[in-house]
Order: structure tokens, then sequence, then C-alpha cells
């Protein structure tokens, strides 16, 4: 039986990456999406297209509706999104767009969502390069989880932890759009702006750092943008 | 100013304790409790009770609707609950009322909650000792948590991790009632009984450690049971 994984999936860029690769490898994928008042709440419309995509059966994408469970952060509303920023701003401080114990609280559901259904991985697609500065996308944050993790769950006790795996943990934006491309991620299908907006603003961190690395990797991005783009 | 502290609350024995000493303490408590299709949802209950007669305003106590979001338990619904079972018996393997990956889930709310309002505790009522045999309920658990929740939050990359206290974590049941007694938790406003029957069961795990803690401390619980109890 093929080994089942969880993969956390916002509809974006990485995560959908993080999905082609997890099925390209042979797992039964079970992926699980949040609503928790983002802004761009349209990048849950964007999973369920992508686990469509994909053939993934409805009863296992687990989408979680969280309301206003977590909060404080200009992507659930407390403040501006930033825009116009540079690749140097980008990634320096921690941005507004920053929000609390997020992949924290989005781990531990992939978790539980894992060991229900004995799935032995979840897969989640942070990375430490070209990032937006975030601190729960950082390794030594995986690292410590999947340690909580495997002393506070029944299968970590009995011996047979869940691992996480990050398989875009090493690369930049470019080498991960030419990694997507290479498995045939459909990336008109997928969303990144901030915004929530269709066409993307391409304005926002989230939009600047995609753009940068579709130009980078040598390839266009087939999302429409409300600004010219130089491809 | 006084420090402001995140106190999970269940409504039960324990949570109800820890929130008393946080208030002992001198701390503007801000509960959090959690609804995610427990038998004993009337726990909910008991935790708002509570929450108002210490005169928590109702906007600071964030209770979370989980939905169907967590399972595969006996707690929610997932095969029956245990009866009559014996201290030996409690406490020995991980029992089938455990819920994947609660307490992680449940602290990465509260880490998230404790970040959005300027926290810097969180106090979960949990205790090795007596205890159902919940890997979550463990010491080396919750450290391992602490550390994932450093690394993983703005406040504890900026170096000032949110601290996890566990009041109670080095007693036993009889010891928990003895001083919830002396901090005058209302014992009669709280719930434990896993089945969430009012009179409780007396039966389950959770009314039996319960039990076995008012008799051990010589005292006598003001809660009604379906079954006679020798006090």
């Amino acid at each position: 039986m093929a080994e089942r994984a969880v993969v956390l999936l916002s509809g974006g860029l990485d995560s959908t990456t993080c999905l082609a690769l997890a099925l390209r490898d042979g797992r039964t994928v079970h992926p699980i999406s949040f609503a928790y008042g983002q802004l761009h709440e349209a990048e849950l419309g964007a999973a369920t297209h992508v686990a469509r995509h994909y053939g993934i059966p409805p009863e296992r994408h687990r989408v979680v509706d969280l309301g206003r469970a977590i909060s404080g952060s200009a992507l659930t509303g407390q403040g501006a999104v930033p825009l116009d920023r540079d690749a140097a701003a980008i990634g320096g401080d921690i941005p507004v767009t920053y929000v609390p114990a997020r992949n924290l609280v989005f781990l531990a559901f992939a978790m539980s969502y894992a060991e229900a259904v004995g799935a032995g991985e979840v897969h989640i697609g942070v990375n430490a390069l070209d990032y937006s500065g975030y601190p729960d996308c950082r390794p030594e944050f995986i690292r410590a989880f999947a340690e909580a993790a495997r002393l506070g769950t029944r299968v970590g006790v009995e011996g047979r932890p869940i691992e996480v795996r990050t398989p875009l943990v090493d690369l930049g934006k470019a080498a991960i759009v030419r990694l997507g491309a290479e498995v045939g991620v459909p990336f008109a299908l997928t969303h990144s702006c901030y915004l929530g907006q269709r066409p993307a603003c391409g304005r926002c961190d989230a939009c600047r750092l995609r753009i940068e690395g579709f130009r980078a990797a040598g390839l266009r991005d087939p999302l429409p943008y409300a600004v010219e783009v130089a491809w």
C-alpha cells in the first residue's frame, strides 16, 4: 500500500509544487487547507482546483475553518499589506503579514489528521531562501516542531513518529518554479496574491517573490497580473 | 500592568484550578476553550460558567470551534468510552479516549492567542501523576512544544518567548483537589465526565480519577453522580 502523506495545501506555488512532488513519489496524498479569515481566501478556491486537477477525492481534502481563531496580522485585516517592496526588504524583518503562530497551528492540525488517517508523513512547502521573513518557515522551527509532535502523539510514543518533510526548504523561488514546471504543476490554477485579487495585484510580497521566481527561471507566469510585468 | 496569561480552560477540575491560581498570582487571564465535537461538549458550558464566576469579560474568553477538524478518538465518537476501569488500568496504556495531537493543537492556538494579545505566558493544567496516560500531558512534550513555539513565533525570535507554565504538573489528583479548595475553586461549576452527563456518570476514567482525588483529599465532591459514591 502506498505511504500516506498529509500535505499542507494553501493553493499557492510552493504548496502545490510540494503536493505534485508527493504524488510523483507515489504517496497517497491527504491535503489539508485552512480558512482563517485571510484576505486572500481566494487561495482556498485555488487549493480546491489544484486538488481536483490531481484527482484527489474531495473527502480526502480536509478544509479546516478556523473562523477568527487566529488573528493579529495584516493578512487577517489588522493593518495594511505592504506593497512594492524590493527583494532586499522582503525577507529582512518579520513583516506585518506575519500571522501569530500560523504554521504551529497548521502543522498541529496536519499532525492530528495524519495520526487519524495513519499517514506516516506531513509535507510542508516552506523554503528558507527567497522567503518572506517568517520565523515559522525556518528549518530549525520545523525540526523542533517534529520533536514536540513525536513526544505528544500516540504514534510518536509507540515508535512510529510522523516525519515532517520540507522538500523545498533549500530551494530559491526560481528553483521551485523550474521544479514545478518539470513535474507539471498547473501554475494557472495556483494563487499567491496576498490581497486575494485576480488578476493578481503584482505588488504585494507574495506576488513580487513569485514574479521574480518566474523571471529568474526564464519562464512566464500564466497568471494574469493587474500591473505590467516585463517577462 | 498585570502580566497577561492565556489559560487553557476545559471547564474541568484541573484547568479551573489552573485558572484560579493564575488569578491568585495577579495575572490578567485570557481563557481559551475548544469545541471539537467532544462527547462531553457540556464542558464548554462549564468553562463559560467558570469564566463568568471569576468575572472574566466574555470578550477575553476565546472559544474556538474546531468542528470535526480533529477526530479519531472515543471522545469524538469513534468507539466506546471505557467504563469502570481501576486506577492501575487508567494511566497504563494510552487509552482510546486519546485524541490525536489534541494538546498540540490546543497549545498552538493558545500561543497564537497569547502572541496576538501580548501575553507572556500560557498556562495549562496537565499533570503527570494520576493522569490518563496521554502522551501530550507529559512534561517532556510541554518542554519540546515551548521550544518549537519559541522558534516559530515573532516574539520568540525577538527574544521574548512565551513561557508555557504547568502549575499542576507534579501534583496528584488529591493534591490538586486540596489546592483547588484552598484557592476557592467553584467545584460545583466544573465538569469532568467524558460522557458529558449530569449527574456525572461516575464510571468513566475522568469521573473515577476525580472521585478518587476528592476521596484521597478527604473532601466530598459537590457534583451529583449517577452512581452511589462512598465519600
